[in-house]
């Protein structure tokens, strides 16, 4: 099996474009990832495309990757949609990387888009439910957040956490999306406002919930051959876990864990040769800010239950011992559904090149978490710094 | 890059089924796979899966392929939705081939699933309209009917072919059907029957369209290592090949070429080392009956516009030289969009190992070659007969 690593990585600004399409805001997110390997890499030496997308909103529904393709003038390259609901470029950019590893592609482009601030919030409450269990979940009336709610629910019950450990996510993820100039929701936000919120599906108000989004992300993958071809730092794929789960909550043994993330995680690990402890950063799934606690307890970041604690302790602070979501995370940065797997490899590749808006100091592990439905897909990937020889 | 091998494939019946399921079809499909291999395949050994569905009809739409190795009990398998519209599960395959030839697989599932009956006339032509370009084609009125009978029109003119060699296509794909207890239009047809029926999109009429059906497909692929510990003939990928097209076919310099097909049947000849000459048996996406003709000139089978020769001449016969969709084809055999790519591997399989219900004098090579669209995305695939060494 071949190394692989991330040679270049670039997004769009994440928002509500009502001018731009999954065309162009996945054109910007290309034309930015080219870049950031140098303007060097000669697009004609793609040989395959992995781009997730939930389908939410937009005009093309089937083929929508190949026309995406197309319009990059990509003219011929293999092109696979990939759909895991909110894990689709997770999944894109886990595809590219078995290409790259199999030799069937030298150069692999992952990446994910979706348009889903130009359908009525009415509409897009029903794309969102369609990555819910359906029979038991969606026909029943809960909304994702509903779904979120009980989990966030038994946490607070089983754990020692509170609903302002919820809002603490929210306080920490817009401190850093507001140095982010890519971020949705761009801006800070107080504990107090955090706490003050209106309800959305209790316990989570709605500076815990994410909000919808337009924007677009990219990721250039390649083999340690042409990855020595650059200079600069090179980004290692290290290890690489995906895993599947329940897509119902009611199916699952517990509400405070998915396994599917302590699965992906696990795999992640090992094939990397790494403990949680190894990790300088991470960019974990946020879609309510009770996924990110979950996140801490699944991946290992604590024992089960602690997750409140490394947030009221700053460990997951920039300047804490695991930075986590330097981005601003799905909560500021926000969650245009397929973008966002591939937008948390972004982070990664410029936190490992020094180039992030909120720069962790030198870093050589990041890791990044991305969650499909209520944890019915899960990918983890650990990246590492490195040198390739030429 | 590793030696892959088909171990099982299996498909439910195709039809209209109101009382199943895109969950209760696949279990078919699949329990049929595993019977396949000898029933000593155990499903523990399945490492991932990757399944291909449009999202027509059913339930569940985002996250449905977790949704399905839920049901069949491969708890915690990595699961990836594939969409490339009809050439969903040629995807899926192709991504089951990566994975296996990476090493990240020793045995993956690939597959796909569709229902389609379940939705009214007007919302499957809707459905399957999105597979079509949006701007030009689907939002001006184009049917997909209407796009494959601009092709049509086009081929008539441009070189000796006629609407009779269209029904030619009929006859011969419901002959083979007819043999077929899986086929969802089990009947023959006579070149009578075919030639006046009621019109759709001229010069296309009833029995130049494939039907929408409800089925499902699967196929286990494996490493030789693991390929050997099975009895019998086994069944080697020998050659994999994919490309993706201009999504609307005003884009394309020829109306009478889908130029994905003519790239991705180049690149899996020249993997597998093969001629057309070589193939004994062929499963072509007639979606229409005058792709089945652009597909004899695409792949190489005759010159480029004697398309109608081979049917008038029997060429493509079960008794001709390379008989050509002896499964009865998406024509009479169904069309469950996303079933359909590795449907066509079923058939693959079965011929390989000299038990199919149209079987073809002692192959050694097939081909199968599905299509996303009228042409936005390909994928062949050249399958060999062989002996591995245990």
């Amino acid at each position: 099996m071949r190394d692989v690593y991330v040679i270049g990585a670039g997004q769009s600004p994440f928002g509500s474009f009502p001018d731009e399409t999954y065309l162009t805001l996945f054109e910007t997110a290309y034309e930015n990832a080219l870049e950031s390997v140098g303007g060097k890499l000669d697009p004609d030496r793609i040989d395959e495309a992995f781009l997730g997308t939930l389908g939410v909103g937009g005009r093309q529904i089937g083929l929508s990757s190949p026309a995406v393709t197309e319009h990059l003038g990509l003219h011929g390259v293999p092109t696979t949609r990939v759909e895991n609901a909110c894990a689709a470029s997770g999944y894109s950019f886990r595809s590219a990387l078995t290409a790259v590893r199999a030799g069937t592609a030298d150069v692999a482009l992952a990446g994910g888009y979706e348009v889903m601030t130009d359908t009525s919030a009415d509409q897009t409450k029903w794309w969102l439910g369609v990555s819910g269990e359906t029979e038991w979940e969606r026909m029943s009336g809960t909304t994702f957040a509903g779904v979120y709610a009980q989990m966030a629910s038994a946490y607070l019950d089983e754990y020692d956490a509170t609903v302002e450990d919820l809002s603490r996510v929210a306080v920490k993820n817009h401190g850093n999306g507001a140095k982010n100039p890519k971020a949705h929701l761009g801006f800070e936000c107080s504990l107090e406002d955090a706490n003050s919120a209106p309800g959305v599906a209790d316990p989570l108000n709605l500076y815990h919930c994410c909000p919808t989004t337009d924007g677009a992300s990219a990721a250039l993958l390649a083999s340690e051959e042409v990855a020595a071809e650059f200079d600069g730092p090179s980004v290692k794929i290290a290890g690489a876990g995906a895993a599947s789960g329940r897509v119902g909550l009611f199916q699952r043994e517990s509400l405070t864990s998915i396994p599917a993330s302590v699965q992906a995680g696990e795999e992640a690990y090992a094939e990397a040769g790494v403990t949680p402890d190894d990790l300088d950063f991470a960019e974990v799934h946020d879609c309510f800010a009770i996924a990110e606690l979950l996140a801490y307890d699944d991946l290992g970041f604590c024992e089960r239950g602690e997750a409140g604690r490394l947030l009221r302790e700053g460990v997951v602070d920039p300047d804490g011992e695991l930075p986590t979501n330097t981005s601003g995370g799905l909560k500021s940065k926000g969650h245009p559904i397929g973008a966002t797997g591939t937008g948390q490899v972004v982070e990664a590749f410029f936190q490992l090149r020094g180039e992030a808006h909120v720069q962790v100091d030198d870093p050589t592990y990041g890791l990044t978490h991305n969650v499909g439905g209520s944890g019915g897909g899960v990918t983890v990937h650990v990246f590492e710094r490195t040198e390739v020889d030429a």
